[in-house]
């Protein structure tokens, strides 16, 4: 086998077979095959695309290239939730909550990573106490004891995707929507649980800015994941506006535990409900109920609210916080951001936002950056609402005064008024 | 400027301008962008193309990465003459003579290369005496003086085409047209001529194996010459059987000679005859003349020939290797190739054919290796042929009897008889 047919045949469109796959994959990931042949075979795909085999082969060959947890220590279902990401994005915690509150094994190993705000994990250290790097044995322990847990991500789960992402990063190939369902996926399978839940985000606050692209990954990811035995939904929800009305890290936290206590922004709750009941629906647990129905109810009747407590505890957080909430959320400087304009939002430049919120410390820029747990944005004022010149669109936070002022000016550009509203629901679609 | 963006416009298909391509291919040959960029950079070529714009610029950073010749010590028009390749191709000889014959300035610097035989260099080292590495005042002297001078390609002629091409060699892009245009006529226009006949070969054993490819290349490559100010023709012709009857590299001399003499192959003395009187069409010195009469009449009353002795003698050559030319081209070994059917020939895979050569050895497999001058066929019947079982297809020849078994095999196995014949003609298009 030579990598240069490969290479040859996928740009000329003619299906790889498995044991090519896998060769280019591990020969990329041991040296074998240099960069540069790496990446004229990407950028190949990205213009011939995969079939549904070859895209489960590279999918299969990335995960085989590291460790695969092993989560049968686990009694019952595990069940695993990825969302692709967006701005103000905080259901993780929640939904992780509500279906464990059902009976649902949620072990969730998270990534930090780079993004306007920080991931699952860095919202989570930003909570007093809170233990996010626990041995495997311990996590297994605390999920069948409470049945869930919450965990940077750990061990060497698919090297081969991380080499070969990182020089999609630097070779423009970043955007082949195959490319992303393969590296989303080799990490959720190689991370063990039984069933997937994937929220894949659309519009201007997501990495998919179109439907059809949205959909084309999330039916991708489906096949993916059903072909390896584990079932697989997917939710393409709407990401033209940020989720919620907090963005950054510990302000987050707050609006879960709000969320959890039933009293959540709308949208927030509603996608939480929806992630959460497809959760607790590929358990298994609950086949004729109505399951959503359920979940709301958990919302208003504690039970979620209280898992998520027994988690914190679980894993050494400071009990203190969740109650003297509004003391730990206050930043040392702020600011309101004032519209200039009067009239309908009628669009939200969500990614300008979610910049804004990186500008004010609450992401990294690159890997090892610190995160400002206090760093953050409010947002009062969101798509389809009418207001008048002088009202407060947003309000700003930092540990940071001479970051407001950036911050202030991309968030007030963000706003666009206008007479006709372009709405999507909330929820676009169901892939199954 | 970044070479990713750069990446990006031109994998979403957006024209790159002057300064970006400068950037890369300077960059590149500077080493400052590493291979895996370029890699990328070339496969996004291969599928989204080139506009005439950008061919042009990409031609012109490449030529200007190295040396341009200075011809303007030669007093006239020095036309330049470039085939794509093909087996049996040996036209460059005869055609210069032809045009020298008739005040055209012909100072062409000629590849030794890999291939199935070796190139015009390597075929006029086989003749003893020969000097092909002459300086260039003494080069310049010679054209001034009898009109014509071949020799090897001295200079660093183009160097990042150089480097570009050896990444495409193993990143499966080197049949991209655009591509292939733009190294072809770096080179052409570093080389310094006026004007340039291009001679570009499709069928089973050229590179270009439809017509519609070789239109794409002639036509770019026609438009690149202009662009450059450079007046450029292209002719489309016939590589779908061997031209002329000898392959190798003394054997082929012998026929060159015979073809000066006026007792050459049809098919040989035809394409020599168009591609020399393109060469004096574009030289201006004939305009209303019927050249190709004139061209013709050269073969018949010696001029060709003499001008080609005279040229002999001016590098060297031993003249009596000319006199005695059946003595000198006797290998050690030799074998004939017996029909096992009878019918008509309908089919040669040419390319097969030229890999045969190279097993005799009369070709390159890399560089360095050295070449059996003695090596090579002879082509007894050729498509569109009646013949019978036991009649002699061809000879080969070669100074190791030890090749001369599997040679044969490959040839016999290259002719198809069947009943009916699809035949082009032997020049099938002129670009200008």
């Amino acid at each position: 086998m030579r990598i240069y047919d490969i290479i040859e045949k996928k740009k000329r469109g003619i299906e790889l077979n498995k044991p090519e796959i896998d060769y280019i994959v591990n020969g990329y990931l041991i040296g074998d095959i240099p960069d540069y042949q790496m990446s004229a075979f990407l950028m190949a795909i990205y213009f011939q695309g995969m079939t549904d085999e070859e895209l489960s082969n590279l999918t299969f060959a990335m995960r085989d290239s590291g460790d695969i947890i092993d989560l049968s220590p686990i009694k019952g279902v595990v069940v695993d939730k990825h969302s692709t990401g967006g701005v103000g994005d905080k259901t993780t915690l929640i939904v992780a909550a509500i279906a464990a509150s059902f009976g649902v094994k949620v072990c969730k190993m998270s990534g930090r990573g780079l993004g306007h705000t920080g991931g699952t994990v860095d919202k989570m250290d930003s909570i007093p106490g809170m233990r996010t790097d626990i041995p495997n044995e311990e996590v297994f322990e605390i999920v069948n004891d409470i049945g869930l847990c919450v965990i940077g991500q750990t061990g060497n789960l698919a090297p081969a995707d991380k080499k070969i992402y990182a020089l999609r990063d630097v070779t423009a190939t970043v955007d082949s929507i195959p490319l992303i369902a393969a590296s989303i996926m080799s990490k959720k399978l190689a991370a063990g649980s039984d069933a997937i839940v994937l929220d894949v985000k659309m519009g201007s606050g997501a990495f998919m800015k179109s439907q059809e692209d949205a959909r084309n990954l999330a039916e991708m990811m489906v096949k993916i994941g059903n072909s390896a035995g584990k079932k697989t939904v997917a939710l393409i929800t709407d990401m033209d506006i940020p989720l919620g009305r907090a963005i950054g890290n510990r302000i987050e936290i707050k609006e879960i535990i709000e969320t959890l206590k039933g009293s959540g922004p709308k949208d927030l709750e509603e996608l939480s409900i929806e992630l959460a009941s497809q959760m607790i629906k590929l358990s298994g647990l609950y086949e004729s109920e109505d399951i959503r129905s359920m979940a709301r109810e958990s919302l208003q009747n504690g039970k979620a609210y209280e898992k998520f407590i027994e988690m914190l505890k679980a894993q050494g957080a400071d009990i203190d916080f969740v109650k003297k909430l509004d003391e730990f959320t206050k930043a040392d400087f702020s600011k309101k951001v004032i519209s200039d304009k009067s009239g309908m939002i009628t669009e939200m430049d969500t990614e300008k936002i979610g910049i804004a919120a990186s500008v004010l410390g609450a992401g990294r820029l690159k890997i090892g950056d610190d995160i400002d747990y206090m760093a953050g944005i409010k947002i009062i004022f969101k798509k389809g609402d009418i207001i008048n010149k002088g009202d407060i669109l947003a309000e700003i936070y930092s540990s940071d005064s001479t970051k407001l002022k950036e911050a202030e000016e991309i968030i007030s550009k963000s706003y666009k008024f206008d007479t006709e509203l372009k709405e999507y629901p909330l929820i676009i679609d169901i892939i199954n």
